[in-house]
């Protein structure tokens, strides 16, 4: 089978930048190239854009493939298109971005890739591509977002401890929060339930938990509260 | 010439959003189509990714070739992809957006429009493919960043009023603003000169002109600063 155009046509892929948080760090999930250009390197999942499929579905499809990881929230993060940045010829690839939380998702190398693994963010191997620069821009919208707007809670499990919470900030941010201005500021919008529980199995004296409350949350900016940390 | 690939491969395009402010209308540059499909309708300026330029370079090349206007500051927007979107086949466009000072630009069809022409973002004619929506998602856009980024001055002449200013975020906010409080907010954050000139041939009593001193907005972001409105 072959395709002719009158005019010459870029290739179209999609990529994604997975964040996750393990514990005390920020990760991004990677998979291991299976073929050339680049194979054996480690790149952001991606690949070829079919003509029946949405842009998201097809992001969605190639995390399934390669990761394994299935029903992501993807947001769309840029469109990269310089005329060098593919040794195959012409390729723009449009960037989506997702946060997961990694208690919930099994990762591995399902069919396209060789490998899949979380990395942490600051301390990735060698990339494919642009793609270094792709993780780079994922990284500085979440770090703008997560001050505006409350995803920070979709990377962290349902029910959380403040000190969690606080932990999350800094290491999106990449720098210390006091803690006492942190709590209050966080208890003061009122977004947060505050559960009848307490954290388990820790050394430590167990703290309280809690939980995002959306609903709330969503009824505050309708009434025209900003969120800000 | 024809161009043969061993898989199929969608069209690229990229569009354009241009704002302007005309007086008291917060406008967009629309062109009208010379050619099928949509033959005769509005529609934002925009056309086929050549194979030798980036995306922002055909985004620049189409605005020149359908509008004539030159030299815009253009900054991503969005990719539209979804399947159905152009009656030609699959067809994805990577959107850009501009906000110009109409005062500095003379826009005219030049080769391959019709015409082209500002219209107020809120009475515009109906528009060519998905471009309606390509519009309101700029316009979302615009609402969300004037709020915490300065870039509303690139609207307005270099030297304006404070009354001038107002009515931008007016305009674009679609809300009215306290006259003592936008004031005092403004100016509170410094990053305003104020000249020793006041408005020419106004009815009312001249009021004092400002500019904009981006050097010290980037002296204050690097300390720390927020723009808010």
């Amino acid at each position: 089978m072959s395709y002719t155009y009158k005019y010459p046509r870029p290739a179209l892929t999609v990529d994604c930048v997975v964040f996750g948080i393990d514990g005390e760090e920020l990760k991004v999930l990677l998979i291991q190239r299976a073929l050339e250009p680049y194979e054996g390197c480690w790149a952001l999942p991606g690949g070829f854009v079919q003509m029946d499929e949405s842009l998201p579905e097809a992001a969605r499809r190639e995390l399934v493939e390669e990761t394994g990881l299935d029903r992501v929230f993807l947001e769309q993060l840029f469109t990269y298109g310089d005329v060098e940045r593919d040794p195959r010829g012409r390729v723009v690839t449009v960037a989506y971005y997702a946060l997961v939380r990694m208690s919930d998702h099994k990762v591995g190398a399902a069919t396209d890739a060789r490998d899949a693994s979380w990395f942490p963010v600051w301390d990735t191997p060698s990339l494919a591509f642009d793609h270094e620069s792709i993780l780079q821009a994922a990284l500085k919208r979440l770090k703008g977002k997560v001050r505006y707007q409350p995803i920070g809670f979709e990377l962290l499990p349902k029910k959380f401890t403040l000190s969690q919470l606080q932990h999350l900030y800094s290491t999106i941010l990449e720098r210390d929060l006091d803690r006492r201005n942190f709590r209050k500021k966080i208890l003061s919008m009122d977004i947060l339930d505050e559960l009848d529980e307490v954290e388990k199995d820790v050394a430590h004296r167990a703290a309280r938990l809690y939980r995002f409350n959306e609903r709330k949350y969503k009824k505050l900016v309708k009434a025209g509260f900003d969120f800000q940390i």
